[in-house]
């Protein structure tokens, strides 16, 4: 299978990657409009800044920004192999130039400098035809377990969900950690609880293993808690909106 | 060394499991004022519903609620024990009565069904003397590598950071699966993102590697996820003050 891959933020490598280390896929050119961050790809394989020099290959893989997906794609409308998108938000529809369309959205947290194991990446996939989503299937085989079938309208709730798990539980890791450090508290020792937060979840559903004041309708520790943040802004609102939510969500009375 | 739990719930079973496995430590009795929950126990060891009928041991650990730790504490001033509770939002203080008094705080999330790897489990502990401390550390040692001595106040700061980090991201999670449930998409697929998630803040600071729409200042996944959470109450406000906050507390113009 050849592939060219265009982009080259953190999708674009950690995929790079990945497909460099699996058997019988041939990285056949990495495209990015600069030249600057091509420095990693150039070690291992052909390298371009122009459109116009984009090979011939079996699929084109556009690991780039939400916003230039569409654009990017009008330009391979004269291709005959697959063109996909690795983006959870955008829709199959944006590569409507494409004779051959399709979407390989890796549902995980990249970051340049943590190794991840491709093994347990979920890809969602989407294409138009029965074939492209068997070829889209071997790929996603070829570095993973584990593959879905997911449609545009589902991959957008999917990523929005992902919001909630991914990007805001960080958030309030941070607050966690900030609200230690002005305590001179080392945030080490929330870790394991961290850990073991969301190592609960992958046999239990979340809504039965909830714990806390909020669903005790512990009031007192509650009261406690807002007075200890009452200098912390935002914190304070997070803490009572989450409180508040935690209750409704689980038919409590504030 | 000899130990009396009080108390029959989550904390009392779990550290009561531990110490069981554990060399050098005998749980002399265990104390409930109901004889219903007292079962799993019994198998075991020595019970009781009275406080009268407490036998002398070297720790006494009060595995009870918040609310009663302060009365139950009054009954023990005649004991020559060490009276320790476990609970993160309690003062010391609330043992006054008693002549030894400490705090066993173990930071993780008990549920019935799901047992605990103990070695990780960070011991917050707090004595009025050294020789508490030391027979604290001792204690904690004997099932865990991890052991802090914490003051009440910052206790109490570790508690609510606690809340963030652990009942608040489950909150998150509950609703990542709730808008699955809704989209028809199985949770399954979030459950490595979650695991990653928490993984990464294990090296790194979640300051550091905050990702997603909010800190990219990218409006148009925002708007969209806006519009997908429209009928959907408290997610909506939750969604909307979570990414304010992210933008703030990263110096962003929402």
């Amino acid at each position: 299978m050849e592939i060219i891959v265009l982009g080259s933020g953190n999708v674009a490598t950690h995929l790079f990657k990945a497909f460099s280390a699996s058997e019988g896929i041939r990285i056949k050119q990495v495209f990015n409009h600069s030249a600057a961050s091509l420095g990693f790809f150039k070690k291992h394989t052909e390298v371009t800044t122009e459109i116009s020099e984009i090979a011939e290959a079996d699929i084109y893989l556009m690991a780039l920004k939400d916003d230039v997906i569409s654009d990017v794609a009008k330009k391979f409308s004269n291709k005959s192999g697959l063109v996909v998108h690795t983006s959870g938000s955008v829709a199959l529809d944006a590569l409507s130039g494409c004779s051959r369309r399709g979407v390989f959205y890796p549902l995980q947290t990249f970051s340049k400098e943590n190794d991840v194991d491709y093994s347990e990446i979920p890809f969602c996939l989407e294409a138009t035809s029965e074939e492209d989503l068997k070829l889209l299937r071997n790929l996603a085989g070829k570095i993973s377990g584990k593959a879905y079938e997911i449609s545009s309208q589902q991959r957008k709730k999917l990523h929005l969900s992902a919001v909630f798990v991914c990007n805001f539980v960080n958030h309030l890791y941070a607050i966690g950690e900030q609200i230690c450090q002005k305590g001179e508290i080392p945030f080490e020792i929330l870790k394991p609880l961290i850990s073991e937060t969301a190592n609960k979840v992958q046999q239990a559903s979340p809504a039965r293993v909830q714990t806390g004041p909020a669903i005790r309708n512990d009031h007192s520790t509650i009261d406690a808690h807002l007075r200890l943040l009452d200098s912390s802004g935002e914190n304070k609102e997070i803490y009572t909106l989450l409180t508040s939510a935690i209750q409704t969500f689980h038919g409590k009375k504030l």
